[in-house]
C-alpha cells in the first residue's frame, strides 16, 4: 500500500474552510432564525423545498435530494414537522409504501413569515463579507464540484413508479418509504 | 417596514451552491467513510480535533468552537463517543461543573486507521474538481468570510477559569460543562 497522500498547506487551508466557514455561517443564520421564528435551519430547508414544488408536495426522496441528508434524520425531521403542523404526509396513489409530504397553510403560513428574515441574515453573515469578484468566483468552484460529482456518481437503479394524487411534475423514485 | 432585499438570480446561484456543495461532499466522504471504518462524520470530526490538541485533550467549548455544533448535539455525540471508548471524560481540576475530553487509546486507532481513507476521499470527491486557481479563490473567499464573521461576532463574555489537569496550553472559557 502506497503512503496516504496528504494534503498540502494550501490545500489543507482550502479545505478546512470550505467546512468551517460553511459551518459557521449555516449556524449564525440558524440560531438568529431559530430565536426568531422558532425554526431550526432543518425546519427552513424543507419549507423551502416543498414551498417551491408544485402544490408544495414532494416525494420524500426528492427532499432527500434536496438536503442530502440520511434517510433517518429526514424522517425524524418529518415526524417532528407532521406533529407540529407544518407539513402532513399523503398516500402515494401508487405505492402502497410510498409517501408524499405536502406544505400546510400553517407550513405556508411559516416559511412566509421566515424568509424575509432568513434573506437578511443571508446578506449580513455572507454577502456582506463578499465583493462581485467572489461570488463569480464561489459560482464557478460550485460548479466545477457540481459537474465532478454528477459524471463521478453512481448510476440510479430502476425502481417502482408512483402518480402524485394531485397534478404536479412529479417524477417517480424508490427509497422514499415513511414509516 | 421595507420590502425584503431578495437575493438576485446570480446571488441565489453562489448561495445555494455554497449550501448544496458542501452537504453534498460532506455527505459522499460521510457515507464512504462510515461504511469503511465505522466512523460518523461527526466522531471524525472529534477525533480530529482532538488528535490534534496538546496530549489528546480539549475542554468541551473548545470542540464546539471547532464543530459549530449546539450545545446539546455535542453532549450527545461525546455521550456515545464515550461509551463506544473512543474518547474519555477527566474532571476539571478548578472548575467542578467542567470537564475535558480526551482521546483514548482506541480514539488514537481509530483516527489512524481513518485519516488516509479520508484524505483519499477528499481527493476524490473535491479536489480532482478543481484547478489550482479554484483551489485559490476558494481560500479567498473562505478567508474574507472568516474576517467579516470574526468582525461581526459578539465579544466573549467572562467566566470562570479552569486550568488543565496535565499540561498543555488550555485557555479557559464557561459554557463546557458536561451532565
Amino acid at each position: 500500500m502506497t503512503d496516504p497522500n496528504w494534503l498540502d498547506e494550501r490545500e489543507q487551508r482550502a479545505w478546512r474552510g470550505f467546512l468551517a466557514v460553511n459551518a459557521a455561517v449555516r449556524g449564525r443564520i440558524a440560531r438568529q432564525l431559530q430565536q426568531e421564528t422558532g425554526l431550526s435551519s432543518a425546519d427552513y430547508a424543507v419549507l423551502v423545498s416543498l414551498s417551491e414544488a408544485p402544490g408544495g408536495r414532494l416525494r420524500v426522496f426528492q427532499l432527500r435530494v434536496a438536503a442530502d441528508w440520511e434517510k433517518t434524520r429526514l424522517t425524524h425531521q418529518i415526524t417532528r414537522m407532521t406533529a407540529r403542523g407544518l407539513v402532513a404526509r399523503e398516500p402515494c396513489a401508487d405505492d402502497p409504501r410510498g409517501a408524499f409530504v405536502v406544505l400546510t397553510e400553517a407550513g405556508w403560513d411559516a416559511i412566509t413569515a421566515a424568509a424575509p428574515r432568513h434573506v437578511e441574515h443571508v446578506r449580513h453573515w455572507f454577502f456582506d463579507a463578499l465583493g462581485p469578484e467572489h461570488v463569480d468566483a464561489l459560482i464557478e468552484v460550485n460548479e466545477a464540484v457540481t459537474r465532478h460529482l454528477l459524471s463521478a456518481s453512481e448510476p440510479c437503479s430502476p425502481c417502482s413508479p408512483c402518480s402524485p394524487s394531485s397534478p404536479g411534475d412529479v417524477p417517480s423514485s424508490c427509497d422514499d418509504v415513511l414509516p
